[in-house]
């Protein structure tokens, strides 16, 4: 299986990084070959532009590297799979992600992997915010990584957490589709949620449009999530524990249903897995309503691999991985919902943006098959529709500082 | 003047990074143009590294950006000559170190401008360690500075406040060579300096090897130190109040004078300035004993032109300007200390590696004469020797982890 120790790509992996020491490099935008370039780009020069910078803050924004430049922010916490690894072990994916910001969009990504406790987070992120004009919070626990990215959102820059809205919106995007190759209407949508980490709560509080208060967001007909224990409800014991649960608690499953996954599944129209490998069967695939929708996004290996779900009766199945039809994947939403972001010179990446971001992405695919719900990550058209849809939908709800 | 406000050099400067949006970009290192690149550098493959560097943590310094990668990190509290301008201000001064780095050794150095408290740098600083082989400390105003990096020492990668010891070293090397073309004995100098802060404090902590326990430290005979109130001495009004002043006190000045600025230049060999413009007068520079050294590096207006200088007898005229012979410039020393310390895996930037660059600096001139005692910034021979000689340094006192 990719990804298992020891594999092929795996292998290659470690041989590239090792070739290359790490992914990504600095380098100069700027002439400096001789005395002249130097008194520009550096002393003296450069203190007439601090000069105009204190003189008229916002000016930072067109005379250094702001703004086209994010972080990527991590503290290790839940790398991938892997758990809580700590920040060194994580820097691979943050390198990974910086590039395929510049390689997809353009943008100057950095990577900051902070060795600290969770609850020093927002105080150390604020600090660094000068030199950013966007923040990609990365792989950072649940629940912590729900109250860090809430208490950034006055920041005055864009702060999102991918591992949640990256998802959400990738999900948003694939589930609009297969409702026009199954002939489901959205809203009338059945739907349950395997996996209650950053994800599962992102895209259960996006499809029930839970503290969404905006028109735009459809919510579908019902929504049950369910963790390691089962089915959350109102009432399980030891909800209170975590407030997010309690919120899923509280705002999904108006049926008050009750037991296990397989319960849960019982004549679902779609089920959406961000949890772990093979936890569903054929016969729980089965049990799913008529022309099911499984998006089975467990990494690297699936929730249940596509051909047992198509075997099932499943009629449009998609994974997170790239060597299956449907991969549902967050770099057809970060580089472009950042992009935009920047472009507009957005205070912040609104619940308006996100749900435009997966409607762009879904209209990227002009005449949606079982086998093709969503564009391919590497069409770069992607990433100019959604941009262009994140500066529209920033303009509309009034947080775009730029209007060009 | 060039760096004045509305000056050419700085219009310049100002078209300069409003083209470029900044200074710098960040750029991908392996190729990202089909699925099996994306394998490589990112999921699937990547986890194998993430895995292997939980395994074993030095492995970081072999497969990520670690072992080539600095920080550049300010809090915009004393920006060249301009004060305390904030975080956002300094970043056109962090971008171009930035690149400076790259441009002169090969080094990919990112700028952090923190919006902080001092008091909490040092926990926000040890928080960012992760991603960074070593950590250029820029532009933090005195005494703060002093404090923030003794503190940092323990981190495992070297730490150095460029303002004091970048200064420093450049001086020392100055000094070498000046004592040659003078036919004086460095031992036998009487300096006064001129300037109290961060590279004041470190000059003469290096010439007077206040704290240093290297038998490669040679102390010249006599050393006064004057900040604005005048000559610092032993039991000064108001010096316990600055630890850094007071050790000044404690173990410079033993012939114990008081007065002006003036009065300690009476029958100096080396003036050192690191203060202001026009403090110095040709009168003072006569009041020196034979054949003074005049190093006069306040920027971008010196303590006295180097005209007037050599007019009032001065025998050698070093400025931090590009425009006049020999610049004292840290540009000589940066560049190639942090590249040799990242070549030998250093844990820290020691005394001693200080004062082998100096002396490696000075050897770059085969034969120093008074209109050139130091090699030229743009020289790319010195970044070699610097960087040698730090290696060399580092393995001798025992803080090196790569010995190739």
């Amino acid at each position: 299986m990719d990804g298992d120790t020891g594999s092929d790509i795996g292998r290659e992996s470690l041989a590239l990084h090792a070739a290359h020491s790490g992914k990504l490099e600095i380098r100069s935008k700027v002439p400096l070959t001789n005395r002249v370039d130097l008194s520009r780009a550096y002393t003296p020069g450069v203190a007439e532009v601090c000069r105009e910078i204190a003189r008229n803050p916002e000016s930072v924004w067109k005379y250094t590297l702001k703004s086209n430049t994010i972080a990527i922010i991590s503290d290790g916490t839940a790398v991938l799979g892997l758990g809580d690894i700590g920040p060194s072990a994580g820097i691979p994916v943050m390198e990974g992600k910086a590039i395929l910001f510049k390689e997809f969009a353009g943008i100057d990504a950095f990577p900051i992997c902070l060795d600290a406790m969770s609850e020093d987070l927002v105080r150390i992120i604020r600090s660094l915010a000068p030199v950013f004009g966007g923040i990609n919070l990365e792989d950072i626990a649940a629940p912590a990584c729900f109250e860090i990215e809430e208490e950034l959102q006055d920041l005055g820059i864009p702060v999102m957490h991918d591992d949640q809205h990256g998802a959400a919106v990738a999900v948003l995007a694939a589930l609009i589709n297969a409702c026009k190759v199954t002939g489901k209407r959205f809203e009338d949508l059945k739907v349950v949620v395997c996996g209650a980490g950053a994800a599962g709560y992102a895209i259960c509080r996006l499809l029930k449009c839970i503290g969404y208060d905006t028109q735009s967001c459809t919510p579908v007909q019902e929504l049950i999530a369910c963790d390691t224990i089962g089915i959350i409800y109102r009432g399980r014991p030891g909800l209170y524990d975590n407030k997010y649960k309690f919120i899923l608690g509280d705002e999904t499953n108006s049926v008050h249903r009750t037991g296990t996954l397989a319960d849960a599944m019982r004549g679902a129209d779609a089920f959406i897995g961000v949890s772990v490998a093979n936890l569903v069967s054929e016969e729980m695939i089965r049990s799913m309503g008529p022309d099911p929708i499984v998006l089975s996004l467990a990494n690297p290996v699936p929730e249940i691999m596509p051909d047992k779900a198509r075997n099932a009766g499943a009629a449009v199945v998609g994974t997170g991985r790239s060597d299956y039809p449907n991969q549902v994947n967050n770099v057809l939403v970060f580089p472009g919902i950042f992009r935009g972001a920047l472009d507009a010179r957005a205070t912040r990446i609104t619940d308006e943006m996100k749900i435009a971001v997966a409607h762009a992405i879904a209209g990227c695919v002009s005449c949606p098959t079982p086998e093709k719900i969503l564009p391919d990550p590497l069409d770069r058209g992607v990433v100019t529709a959604v941009a262009e849809a994140v500066k529209l939908a920033a303009i509309a709800c009034g947080v775009a500082r730029s209007h060009t």
